[in-house]
């Protein structure tokens, strides 16, 4: 969803930038367009992110009668936030794709007139609206309508963009314009913008008359990509890989499959983490400041009084938050270690980060527990199931980051190296404390929300514990190396040898 | 507020990451405190801008007697939120100076444990409750005492961590950890950090038996920079300027005149941009999603009659958003043609995204007039006064910057340059509009709201009409003066020549 990035067609402003002297120009757009990147990613992960709001916010009247209708409400809306979460991460991630065209494509627009941008970035703001249309009526088909709409305009104008820069070949990058391939180009670029349009305008009209096909349309926006890839790599296992053509390496920058911007991955996540912590503490400034009046007739003046009671709130949110820091810290300390993001990898990440996003409904589940008793125990239960998909997609990324090692980590994270064994241990840390809590509210049902609670608080310490376990684990390992070492006829290592050595037994 | 760049003092981690290779660490140094900043940038400026949330949700009751007191108490409202947004500044401001000591120093933590950052970024989040207490009780001093406690906390951990840098040099970067002033650095440093808790250490504890005292001094940490450096400045001019020490251009390095970062602010905007546009969203998400019931009882179940009654919020919502997006896109191009920010500048664009802020609040006073008609002429000139500051902050930025304009502006924008007229005709426009809208509620009360909203959809178009007048206007002094030229005894300008030259008359 290129909002920010769309020139002005009418107006020859190119003409006077290319006017202006090459070094500054040069400077200037990759700095503009930096900046226009980081603003659309921060807007996607925020559109993406506040879906989980009408989640959180379901309300459950008390003259509800049956405990199954709200657990299927509850369940039809986390589909609908999981879904939406998704198309919006597969709308970014086109914009991610569509951006490398060129860096003189974001600079345009800007200096000429706001209007394609601005009209673009403001249907892209409108979609958390129809998406929260989808949750509350899910069976009236206006949201479903009302979404293909809106994805249907932005992806014509990402469309005239593309067909606008490729008329005017000195807005792409050199690379690009001085191509003899620029037609196919052109072809790979519009498929991939066009492709989801195409799919809603489907699934808008199977809206007006069949409605469960329109969310069926909706999830094909999601897996094609990965389908369409999976289906190739089956058939090159089966038949062989096709033979390439002539131009296969240049056409290969606008493949879907090559690894992904890593700093744009960042980017999003770093969104998406503190949009999070932000709806934490909007929930927290509007529930749990008291009344004046209340405070004034209940408490008799008393603040501190009136603040004791929504004690549960505030270690309910302390833990969520601690627990939010926690993953971003794990999720920074992989990334540190990556140093290109492969297709499976960015998709393992979005998967993580969607779940992540339904940590405020893990808070407002643990925390409003105190009103209906009777729902604790499975409260706290989805509250262990999120933390553990948001922290297990995570540990998923670092073991598929694995397996093509050489082309994704940091040599000094590689297998065998010095980071190697923390890094796993601490990516394993959430997954196991989530699933022993898990394990625990079907022992001890009664005591399910201290255990929750006692899990978010322990686990910073049991970070703080790792890394003295690991380092004492590695030291324990290299003195029975020390010891072994001679009767395999190692020779001595020197101090630096050492400093560089693999710190675990080789892997065969 | 440095969180994130906590160093983890009790483990021999930093032996470890300085054996690596040097050219790795330096890069994976950059660029995670390049991730480091960024999220601190964001966190800092969500902050600062949620704020303006207990403003806008003051609900007044259908009880309340008196107008002025309805009055009073949003102006306490808006008081406070001011003060508090102008300190979460400060403390972004000093966080940058902070981080400028050297981009090791954010490698650190994550390298080791989490624990210490963890704390501070919580600490951080909780400010915006601390501030909802104080809106909500203004008399009451617990909510300033909390926040003093969370600002000493957050000063006493950035200090402990410059103390600890100091001590192991090799975390600062090279050319302070050459230079034989280290120590006087470290008293700057400190000096700068320490000033603002030691301020609210004292607010503390007069809030204890006199809270306007405190009030009064967290009032000072804001002015505090600006006043010193007023003073300087007069001081020089009436003594003279003090004899400079011999090591002035390295201490320099730390003074609180010096250029702010440019891309800092720009990200620090940014999130100010991007989350009063989230605020926007989740406004419309909450508030005019209808109710289930509602649409069953009322409407027959017609959702689209039920969205059409709230077809005004959706009008003031397109509204508000084009003035958000326009006034980014202002300031987005306005910084396209800085080269960097001085500290005046940086203060007037703090106070310019203060009421950006604000938005949110002239969002809610002009969608929800339909409630309270009385109270109508006097919200829109409420948002009127909102989006005129705003902007004027803006305009203001751009004529400091043109005091300055060999140290401040790109050369393509100084007096005469290509860029020049079309910025002024583009910074104004706000102002203007804002308060010709202004002016029309005085004369036509009655139709103040149909002015208002005309007034936000008109001016996308207005920037558009101004491209073509401004060029027209261009095209008409180009021909004027090379009609004019000649008797002017000018030679004759060559093709080149011209597109470099003055498009406007010499100031003189």
């Amino acid at each position: 969803m290129s909002g920010p990035q769309a020139p002005e067609p009418t107006l020859e402003g190119q003409a006077d930038a290319s006017a202006g002297s090459p070094d500054e120009d040069a400077a200037e757009g990759i700095q503009h367009s930096h900046r226009m990147l980081s603003f659309s990613d921060a807007l996607l992960s925020i559109i993406a992110t506040v879906m989980i709001l009408p989640v959180t916010h379901t309300e459950i009247s008390p003259e509800q009668e049956f405990d199954k209708s709200v657990q299927r409400l509850l369940a039809t809306r986390i589909a609908v936030y999981l879904m939406t979460f998704l198309i919006v991460t597969v709308a970014w991630a086109a914009h991610t794709r569509y951006s490398g065209l060129g860096p003189v494509l974001g600079r345009q627009p800007v200096g000429s007139t706001p209007t394609p941008s601005q009209a673009c970035m403001m249907t892209i703001t409108f979609l958390p609206f129809t998406f929260s249309l989808m949750v509350t009526f899910p069976e009236v088909p206006l949201g479903i309508f009302l979404f293909c709409m809106c994805v249907i305009a932005i992806g014509a104008v990402q469309a005239l963009i593309v067909l606008y820069a490729f008329h005017f070949p000195h807005l792409l990058s050199p690379q690009i314009e001085r191509s003899a391939h620029r037609g196919l180009y052109r072809q790979r670029v519009l498929g991939i913008i066009v492709r989801g349009p195409a799919l809603c305008l489907a699934a808008a009209g199977f809206s007006l008359f069949f409605y469960p096909a329109s969310y069926l349309l909706m999830a094909m926006v999601i897996v094609l990509p990965h389908v369409s890839k999976a289906a190739g790599w089956c058939r090159a296992q089966l038949v062989g890989p096709r033979e390439p053509p002539a131009h296969s390496v240049e056409v290969f920058t606008f493949d879907l499959h090559e690894p992904l911007s890593k700093e744009r991955v960042e980017a999003f996540s770093d969104g998406v983490y503190a949009i999070v912590a932000t709806l934490l503490i909007l929930d927290i400034c509007e529930d749990n400041v008291p009344d004046a009046k209340d405070v004034k007739e209940k408490f008799q003046g008393s603040l501190v009084a009136a603040l004791g009671e929504s004690g549960p709130h505030f270690l309910a949110y302390f833990g969520s938050f601690a627990t939010v820091g926690l993953l971003w810290f794990a999720h920074h300390s992989l990334f540190l270690h990556i140093r290109r993001a492969t297709q499976p990898m960015g998709l393992l990440n979005t998967l993580s980060l969607a779940f992540v996003g339904g940590l405020p409904l893990a808070y407002q589940q643990t925390s409003a527990f105190t009103k209906q008793p009777r729902d604790e125990l499975e409260s706290v239960r989805i509250s262990c199931a999120i933390i553990f998909l948001a922290s297990i997609f995570q540990f998923a990324i670092w073991t598929t980051a694995l397996l093509q090692e050489g082309e994704t980590l940091q040599p000094s994270a590689r297998f065998g190296g010095r980071e190697h064994a923390f890094m796993f241990a601490k990516l394993a840390l959430y997954p196991c404390a989530s699933l022993l809590a898990f394990a625990c509210t079907c022992v001890l049902s009664s005591f399910s929300t201290a255990i929750f609670h006692a899990m978010q608080i322990a686990v910073p310490f049991a970070f703080l514990l790792l890394r003295l376990l690991v380092r004492l684990a590695l030291a324990g390992l290299r003195a029975l190396r020390g010891l072994v070492g001679p009767v395999l006829a190692r020779p001595a290592p020197g101090a630096a040898d050492e400093a560089q050595s693999p710190l675990l037994p080789a892997p065969c």
